[in-house]
């Protein structure tokens, strides 16, 4: 079934169940921005979480996406995928466990499946714990890794690019962890031309064909023409020339230290960019970051599907205490609707 | 003479008389946030200056600082350098002359000697051109270079450091002007060290005796434990602790892409830290100008005085027309008079 796309839900994975995953799932179906998304979870797990979160909140299990629409108000409705562990309940919470590492990756499992079917605009998906992970004896460090091999196409696990966003700030990084030696290194003419395919197209799905790429240089004001360092004038530009032969509307390298600020949307100060490209993970983290550490989400790039997430762990110290904020969920959740053409 | 530090006045030096200094310098004071300031520059090519920004604005020569307080308001108190070179008012506009440049460092000369004097509180210092410096014979290539020179004590140079400051955030570079390869390897013990007890010294004489000092780190996540890189390890954590064995309230290193926002103050968001030693130029310079590159304010710290300077250069291509903006020397005014207690 492939529902009209204005319709079509946003599914919000459940995350490691040991964690504030689903606390912070059901903290935001108690506002009216959750209309039109589904979990994918535990239904029991889901039951508990809402009791921490306080006062009335029901939990439906649905059969189906399309289902999501026809819940009521204060009512959270959770797609189980079949064979999700027994005695997920039992696992303690704030702790490193099997059972959750196993659920929350048959959870993304079947978000993928619906996404890559056309049943869901996008996917949000709560924190997940590496360790848990990996106890379940799942091969894949995060996320992105897992998502990247469950979209492969022929084999082949399609390249993606980290975004990191807010209402003001779109930065597409070209490296991301690796130390600050190694990522020099790693600033190559492929990968910056691929950074920059990966975020014009994806800026066409979001509804924006022709983005203003700024891309910004590695060095000190971009290298102040060689005398700072030589990646500028060896890497990046040839890398923006080959992008504006292929038709992007890229520009720079610019200087580091002012693209992001003339970047920058708000109010009474319109953006110059639409995405500024990063060399590195800081250059490209710190200004999406210093307005707020709520209001930055997590999107993946180059999935054949809208995935966000917020950017925090499981948080195991503050697990089932109810306090966790739901802050960077909504933030994310307003995102993938952003990005999935929904708003 | 040594005044009352109160009532001690602020310079500023003219810089380049072909760029945009001396009509910055004249827009200001047209604002009553000049009083007790006055120019250590040349009469003539003031005059000139104030005809650039419109309207009435007299220039008076002053004989020494204190005059700076018996001018009237809308006149421009102007202490003239014995020697300056002659013919400066023929010197074309928006263009690299070797008067401009040997004017510009009569000024400086002046400046840091009434400093050393104690007859000014501070001094703010308008742009000055490397190339005219250069031009005129002087071996500096540039404000820093000059005014450690001058302050030099039994022959040895302070060491500096460049901090760029607005008002809610104040952050001190361990390395600025070198490619990111080579900043990597200037992140040394004894750097950042001394970047620490440079803050730290500076910190007091602001009226800030035990300032709370982050240090950021170098790589993501600050090292992630030693997972994407080992200096956080091997190098910024010894520096730390070191600097906390001297009685600093240092901490870190955090990971870079969260300390700016961290130590952010602003009205609802008190900053928790009062300085960010940053190991980068641009790790450092994004966040200070990411909200408007107006209000960052490059400071010099580890002269025995206070030195700020706008974040600009002499704009040749405005030179003239008056359309100069002065908000970048107001800022630089304003926390001059902040750094040595004026306010």
């Amino acid at each position: 079934m492939n529902t009209d796309s204005i319709r079509r839900p946003v599914a919000l994975t459940m995350g490691d169940a040991c964690g504030i995953g689903p606390e912070i799932i059901a903290k935001l179906f108690r506002e009216p921005a959750s209309a039109g998304c589904f979990v994918i979870g535990d239904v029991d797990v889901m039951r508990r979480a809402a009791g921490f979160t306080g006062g009335m909140l029901a939990v439906a299990r649905i059969e189906r996406a399309a289902d999501a629409w026809v819940v009521p108000p204060q009512c959270v409705p959770v797609l189980q995928p079949d064979g999700l562990p027994p005695g997920l309940l039992e696992a303690p919470l704030g702790r490193i466990d099997a059972r959750a590492g196993a659920a929350a990756a048959a959870c993304i499992v079947q978000a993928v499946s619906l996404a890559l079917a056309g049943e869901i605009a996008a996917i949000v998906t709560a924190p997940i714990h590496k360790e848990a992970l990996a106890a379940a004896g799942i091969g894949y460090p995060g996320h992105t890794e897992m998502l990247q091999a469950l979209s492969a196409s022929s084999g082949e696990a399609p390249p993606v690019r980290m975004m990191l966003a807010n209402d003001e700030l779109r930065t597409v990084l070209v490296t991301i962890h690796l130390s600050l030696r190694k990522a020099i290194d790693a600033v190559t003419f492929d990968a910056v031309l691929q950074t920059l395919r990966i975020a014009h197209r994806s800026a066409a799905r979001w509804g924006q064909p022709a983005p203003r790429i700024a891309v910004a240089g590695l060095n000190p004001h971009a290298g102040e023409g060689g005398l700072f360092g030589d990646e500028e004038l060896a890497i990046i530009a040839p890398a923006v020339q080959a992008a504006r032969a292929e038709g992007m509307d890229a520009s720079g390298p610019y200087a580091p230290d002012t693209v992001f600020m003339r970047a920058r949307n708000a109010p009474g100060h319109p953006g110059e960019f639409d995405i500024v490209v990063a060399m590195t993970h800081d250059h490209g983290l710190i200004p999406v970051k210093y307005l707020g550490v709520e209001e930055g989400v997590n999107v993946t790039l180059g999935l054949p599907f809208v995935r966000t997430s917020p950017d925090h762990g499981t948080a195991f110290d503050l697990a089932g205490s109810g306090r966790a904020d739901a802050g960077s969920l909504r933030a994310a959740l307003r995102m993938a609707r952003q990005l999935s053409g929904l708003v």
